[in-house]
């Protein structure tokens, strides 16, 4: 298990970690398999997306926001005032695979990990990593 | 494998079943590896999300009832009233995975696993448990 | 790793393709064990849900354009006009995992496994099959 850690500077904030992610596989010296990313917060996610045009990550951002108001008269505002935050962890969910075959991940051409914040700024978010071998 | 059955008393219901997926991974004694959770109906879903204030649990449910309303022309009320609960099922979605270090679960502190129910009340909802040892 | 290549003929289409996969199960021979699913594409997508009624298909479809509007001032669409189908990817989700049991897809009665085309018609979209045997 590897941890990938993160500063995030923005409340709401796709965040490209494929590269930092390539590092553990090739590290891992596992040539076929799946890589296993995992977000342990409830008010972030993780999100596989292009981020060839930079544009997609705010234009996934402000969708989003706009299906999950930032505030609605949720419950949980009036304890700790990110309600929206994690519902929406919910929908984009903190757990994804990607397969490995000749020792490299099997993203698509368009294809980009990314760690999705939408409560920051934070210090020390987290990403764990676990690649199982197929063998 | 092992399987939790689970029984639901409301319409629309998150519950929490931290402590009984818990139970799966010590008797299994792996102590490195992944967690694969799965729910094998096509009207509930699985989210990992907080649950230390319950009240996230209620802001989720309306939230997500407000984007996908109850009754809305779906073609499949007319053969069963439910095909909002199935629209969220894919929304939310079935599958999540967790990994496992020193023998526990990695969720992180604000953590719980939940088994969400959208055309209760059911008995015997399933989820099934596959923990796959790293070795 | 096997992949799995279908051409799409709609602009939204849910097509299943649980007899392709479970062709592939079959094949590996592995009694118990984890089905990884992995659509390598940003405007497309796997889900896990009914198809007894195929109606469920487009009630789905529907849904969930109305919840991600076709054009909504989006960035990304003065490069290339598909910025909707690239939120839903992230929303719907490109991994989904199967647990495999004496053999078998371990799929509740009313499930189907259904690649997601939100940017069609393609040729050549290709779905990747990993199998992970629990030994």
């Amino acid at each position: 298990m590897e941890i990938i850690t993160l500063d995030t500077n923005q409340k709401h904030e796709l965040i490209d970690i494929t590269s930092k992610v390539n590092s553990v596989v090739k590290e891992s010296k596992v040539k076929e398999g799946v890589c296993f990313l995992y977000v342990p917060h409830a008010t972030a996610a993780l999100t596989i997306n292009e981020n060839a045009d930079p544009n997609i990550k705010t234009d996934i951002i402000k969708a989003v926001n706009k299906m999950v108001p930032e505030h609605d008269n949720y419950l949980h505002d009036s304890i700790d005032n990110n309600a929206a935050a994690h519902i929406k962890s919910t929908l984009i969910g903190v757990s994804e695979h990607i397969p490995i075959s000749n020792g490299g991940l099997q993203l698509g051409t368009w294809q980009s990990l990314m760690f999705v914040e939408m409560d920051g700024p934070r210090s020390s978010r987290k990403i764990i990593v676990e690649i199982i071998d197929k063998r």
